[in-house]
């Protein structure tokens, strides 16, 4: 992460966002790692994970709505959903849009991480004292291995990228942990990294889903403040994957839409080819 | 422009896109600006225009295809094209793709992009020497005024941002004009700027060609190297536009497809309400 002349961006890659910032409101280290909170000038208030960029008030409706809704709103009834990571809570305010959800799991590692967002993210974290929702402060790799079989409707995995202690999220054992938790027709979806810079996290994650998974999809969306900005998902499910959209979110939304879910599902010419034509498959 | 310890990105606007250079390869004022390449860490060699961000190797592909394929695919014949602006070549590369095409005439105002394109963007310079073009060394908008009327299939205005002398590219009587060398059913496209940071450009633009042409749509597309990388290109007609694919590029395309054709078309929620609903159209 560099901090110059108030501009912030992670030089750990050579290409990046940069975010003009007018100074920094939080800076503290959790027990799992660096939390920062900037306040930068157009984008509201930022923050970083050990130094990586998570999430801002401006731009943060393209994530969780890109995770959310192509995901449950394809699910025929979704009840019951486990959500990884996320302790901002906007995959958690996504999820609550549709009436049928009865019960959330949001398994997050860092409670630091929760109570931050609480204080400098208020309309992204404004359903994290949802009577449905059970917050479980802990390491989602060991969670999903005990986790009760064919039990959830749909898991989102919405983590840091796959490094250190969120690594194994991405692993074969942790995606066959996920198939057998959810019910027969449960769905699965995880962020799975820019198609810019991070191809190879893709490649290693669209591989190892494929080995616990019946059908595998990807989404291709946009992320402003992520680098690159062009961000995959991996969709999965033990049942054909069927598009089409059976619940529509009551609240309103800002990115998604009926044309844009299906045009998620689009990917550039050379994604399709290199990742999904019949020889990749095979 | 800033560059500092190897990165360079537009510090002019508080949102940018910051890539790590190795060197700079050209820099020398033209007539009419300031031409630089730089040599980049993963984007190949990249242009800049008066300091801003034009077009690198590596990406170049997700710009020349958004622009051409969404116009000239759902044109029932093209034959004839204007190209504004575009000196790297690019969007005749990809215009020469359709075989019905005959004659293409590129208004590039400065030569020397066309030099240093040849030199330091073989691959996206390949078509500039081709017997189907011819390149006209003009100011486009004195070049639009005095165009021949209802001539041209399809018309692409590849254009820097409309500052300095492109502004007038944006204006009622420029579109005006295009409208009037446009054949009964010619398509008209043009960038149409940054959806994140320079939504006052798009509003204005999108206004201004509103009093030219009868039907006006929207592409939203992808360009990883453009600051917030969710771009927005005008396409308009005198007829109504039908998306639907009518000629089908011979050469590959990396980015662009069926699916990813009318992926380009939806638009983020926030966009659709608030320029394309029937209130916002009145």
């Amino acid at each position: 992460m560099l901090m110059k002349d108030g501009w912030f961006f992670e030089d750990d890659m050579p290409f990046a966002t940069a975010i003009k910032t007018k100074g920094s409101l939080y800076s503290k280290k959790s027990k799992y790692q660096n939390i920062e909170i900037l306040d930068t000038v157009t984008m509201g208030n930022l923050m970083l994970l050990d130094g990586k960029t998570m999430v801002s008030e401006k731009d943060e409706f393209y994530y969780h709505e890109s995770i959310v809704h192509p995901a449950v709103s394809i699910h025929p009834r979704p009840k019951k959903i486990m959500v990884i990571g996320g302790g901002d809570g906007g995959t958690v305010r996504e999820v609550l849009k549709y009436k049928s959800v009865e019960d959330i799991e949001l398994v997050e590692i860092d409670e630091e991480v929760i109570n931050v967002s609480k204080k400098y993210f208020p309309e992204i974290a404004c359903e994290l004292n949802n009577p449905k929702l059970k917050i479980k402060l802990n390491d989602a790799i060991e969670y999903m291995k005990n986790a009760q079989e064919k039990s959830y409707d749909v898991i989102l995995c919405d983590s840091t990228d796959p490094e250190g202690f969120a690594a194994g999220l991405i692993s074969k054992d942790f995606y066959k942990n996920a198939s057998k938790a959810l019910k027969e027709n449960g769905i699965y979806i995880c962020q799975s990294g820019s198609l810019l810079i991070q191809e190879n996290e893709f490649k290693m994650s669209l591989e190892n889903i494929r080995t616990a998974f019946k059908y595998v999809d990807a989404i291709v969306s946009m992320i402003p403040i992520y680098p690159g900005c062009m961000w995959s998902f991996l969709i999965a499910s033990n049942k054909p994957l069927d598009k089409k959209i059976k619940n529509i979110p009551s609240g309103k939304t800002k990115y998604w839409n009926e044309e844009i879910h299906e045009k998620l599902f689009a990917k550039p010419e050379w994604i399709k080819e290199k990742y999904f034509s019949l020889q990749a498959v095979k």
